[in-house]
């Protein structure tokens, strides 16, 4: 039997393999298409801080039963930066294409969801995607594009430039795609939910196949400030970076080439690093023998005088922001909220915020646990993620948590590269210095809970008490009086209010 | 802010993302890069029906402490088909570059790992691979390689050509890596261990840093028959399937077309599937619209009259193997096996192998679970995968099967695409089809140890019963002699003898 060997494209991969990508069956495909649209509209309305106003519109094409496979128009219009033309073919046909391969904390990161969605609905339905974008130039861009999967790359049906009177900017995208909505609707909207209580300075607008008009408005337009691209921190370096740096580097000495290359390398660490690895802060990068690049890493790696990375390029979500998404869709009667300091994995600076919240509208028995990454709901496979193993791992009853309580937990863990262990980015993988954040953000929040719920307890208490009093101290009050032979009852209010004030002066 | 776009290639989305690829730390590197090297040694000898000789070293090569990260020397050795010459430079030094992307059972699918253990070796060490390989011809070729990532291309430093005297066949593969062994090893003898029991017609020879041997010895040379490539089924297939069969068909006329290129569709079935969906039989595939390729797969979903696919393009492993396997490895007091009948799910037809084995080297309290699929050992996320959320799910009690037994669990999964969440093939999706074939596998097993247990507490309570006889019928005869003034006590091992008979009777 003769071996046949065929080489792929990176299309072609994720074709094949798109249940890794999150489209494994019509419901999933659904719910991934318009969370990988609406993700990369909200990641362009941060770029420049501009209070994202996002349009979801999903319809149904044909007459499919209720339960059944039907097809439907997915549309996503958003206010962002926009895309400049000539990437835009590119941007949504092609795989492995993006803004985003950099140091730099966004919610995309794969450069591969917003194709897939396309590249789904390509060989469902076998129809083009169009887009629409403009910067916010004099003119909107209009393409109609398809995906040849084998070879990856954008296939340009037809293209159109329109006078943007109004400079306009942002993008529009429309295709079509065979999904399961109905099976999908639950998933969809407690996404949507999660985004907007991690988003509340945006507006977001969803419009069902059924009409339905789902609208989440902003309750502020403050947002947190944009996330900065960073250097590559030195513990995180293998021969590879070193090596694409070296040929592009315009750096003449390793003294310049580790000031200007690195996160938080200044003059002095570069002179005591060199010094420490024995090498020449004269020497020319480029003349680096493999070898010595190898010892560079190695060295890299061993010395004990770099700065942690500078989380100053995150831009988690804010004690404030958190509060105000928390008390938005979930109006529960108690919250606390934290932000931990920053820490780092792996030369990767990362920053976790936590909250808990109880009462209100949070469901009794469930224990719904809210978990995000930079910014993004993640719905799936809950129990293997870290956030779930540690909660699991806490003993509640410390806190003064009953099983049967309406508590929600909400863990935000923002980084320029978030662990996750699949290309859905459905879950955050279990790196002990994540661990440990999440924990302690965790039980942070959950001392404040205590405080809350023994603070209650306490003030429950103390109500029944001050009910028996008022109950008892009237009769006993009259029964005195009778048995002393006088007509007037003492005056029991103010007695009763020594009581109270008490209590007051204790707390 | 100006953005930034990029095309990266494939290598270098696994590069940056290697996480996903089972590359996350120095211990898993080591662990993964051997698996993947070992798999593909294993397949080489799988097309050939070759009982596999498999010779892994792992030597280290600098003086680091027991505990640090060390650089290794990795060398794998098989004795199966070989690579063709020309195309050894891409088969190590390209991702998406394989034998394997077709419908056929193989422990490869994604035409990654086995580049990804270079790529991580080249990146940590800077240091070429070398392979030699030949397919038995009078040549053999040995080629000294790196990738460029960037490029997602091999780059040949060396290439020799020797005489190969003795018509061997096989590959030698030895790079270098930045590795934990120590770290790393309890998982590699697991994996071994259980890749030995999965296949236990192959000899698997593991020399350690340490220069400790770990053999393990073939107890048969029977092998499974090779499993066998296989056509689309018509429920698998989208638009972009039709559109790439339509590019290079050779038939003229939608008959021919159905005949030839899905898996069990005949003349008759084409003939009534065609006017089912009211296209010509006499029509030029190549002459289909997109509307009518749309058309023709929504036409396919809904017909009934297709046959399910056909499972002897498989190879699971038999019971008479996987029986052998269990015995050699784990030393049972009892074992089970049982292969259910072939399923499909999504046009992938696939078949489940369950196994329970009871006492000797089975572990007892821990409930071990061994996870294969296409004879794979998967040895991570365990809590993930679908066995074992079934087998939380069973009622163990029903069986007589208590927490504290020594009872070890094996499922094993075959089919042309096992649908794995992750690259890095750590566990299988929660599909329904397999999720009851594995159900109803581990319960037929199950029975069979309850019949086991039952039996052996009969005979457990008989052994009692008998115990108490013999004790007591002695002084009873002796009593009774005494009382009637006789001399000589009855015999009473007849009358033993008798319950026995009786107790033998009944069961």
């Amino acid at each position: 039997m003769a071996q046949t060997f065929e080489e792929i494209s990176a299309a072609d991969f994720f074709y094949r393999n798109r249940d890794i990508a999150g489209f494994t069956n019509p419901a999933r495909a659904v719910f991934s298409s318009m969370r990988e649209l609406v993700e990369n509209a909200l990641d362009a309305a941060d770029i420049y801080s501009i209070p994202p106003d996002i349009y979801i519109r999903l319809s149904q094409e044909d007459e499919a039963e209720l339960d059944e496979v039907a097809v439907y128009t997915l549309r996503i219009e958003d206010n962002g930066s926009g895309i400049p033309p000539r990437h835009i073919p590119s941007a949504f046909g092609q795989v492995l294409f993006g803004s985003k391969y950099k140091l730099k904390q966004a919610r995309g990161t794969f450069g591969l969801g917003g194709t897939m969605a396309i590249l789904y609905g390509q060989i469902t339905t076998h129809k083009p995607v169009y887009v629409a974008s403009s910067t916010g130039t004099s003119k909107i861009y209009k393409y109609k594009l398809m995906i040849d999967i084998q070879r990856n790359r954008p296939l340009i049906l037809d293209r159109k430039i329109q006078i943007n009177k109004e400079k306009w900017h942002g993008t529009i995208v429309e295709f079509c795609l065979e999904g399961d909505y109905f099976r999908a609707m639950p998933k969809i909207l407690e996404y949507l939910k999660q985004t907007a209580l991690v988003t509340p300075y945006a507006n977001i607008t969803f419009i069902d196949p059924k009409g339905r008009l789902y609208k989440f408005t902003r309750v502020t337009t403050k947002m947190p400030p944009p996330p900065k691209e960073t250097l590559p921190h030195p513990y995180g370096v293998d021969v590879e970076t070193i090596q694409r740096l070296i040929r592009i580097t315009p750096c003449r000495n390793m003294l310049d080439f580790m000031k200007t290359h690195f996160h938080r390398i200044g003059e002095n660490i570069a002179h005591h690093f060199l010094e420490f690895a024995g090498i020449s802060e004269k020497k020319n990068p480029k003349k680096l023998k493999p070898h010595e690049i190898v010892r560079l890493v190695r060295m890299i790696k061993r010395f004990k005088g770099f700065l942690p990375p500078d989380a100053s390029c995150l831009s988690p979500l804010g004690e404030e922001l958190l509060k105000a998404g928390i008390l938005k869709e979930l109006k529960p009667e108690f919250t606390a909220v934290f932000q931990r300091k920053p820490s780092t994995y792996s030369g990767h600076p990362f920053i976790v915020e936590t909250a808990i919240a109880y009462g209100g509208d949070v469901p009794k028995d469930d224990f719904p646990v809210y978990r995000f990454a930079n910014r993004i709901p993640l719905l799936y496979d809950e129990a293997s993620d870290v956030s779930v193993k540690v909660i699991r791992y806490i003993n509640w009853r410390r806190y003064k948590v009953l099983p049967d309580m309406p508590i929600a937990i909400l863990v935000h863990v923002c980084s320029t590269k978030v662990p996750y262990k699949t290309v859905g980015k459905e879950f955050i993988a279990d790196r002990p210095e994540m661990k440990r954040e999440i924990l302690n953000g965790i039980r942070e929040v959950a001392r404040q809970l205590q405080r809350f719920l023994t603070k209650r307890e306490h003030v429950e208490k103390e109500r029944r008490r001050l009910s028996v009093f008022s109950k008892y101290l009237p009769k006993i009050a009259r029964f005195s009086t009778e048995l002393a032979g006088k007509e007037k009852t003492p005056d029991i209010k103010k007695l009763l209010r020594t009581v109270r004030k008490l209590e007051e002066e204790k707390k």
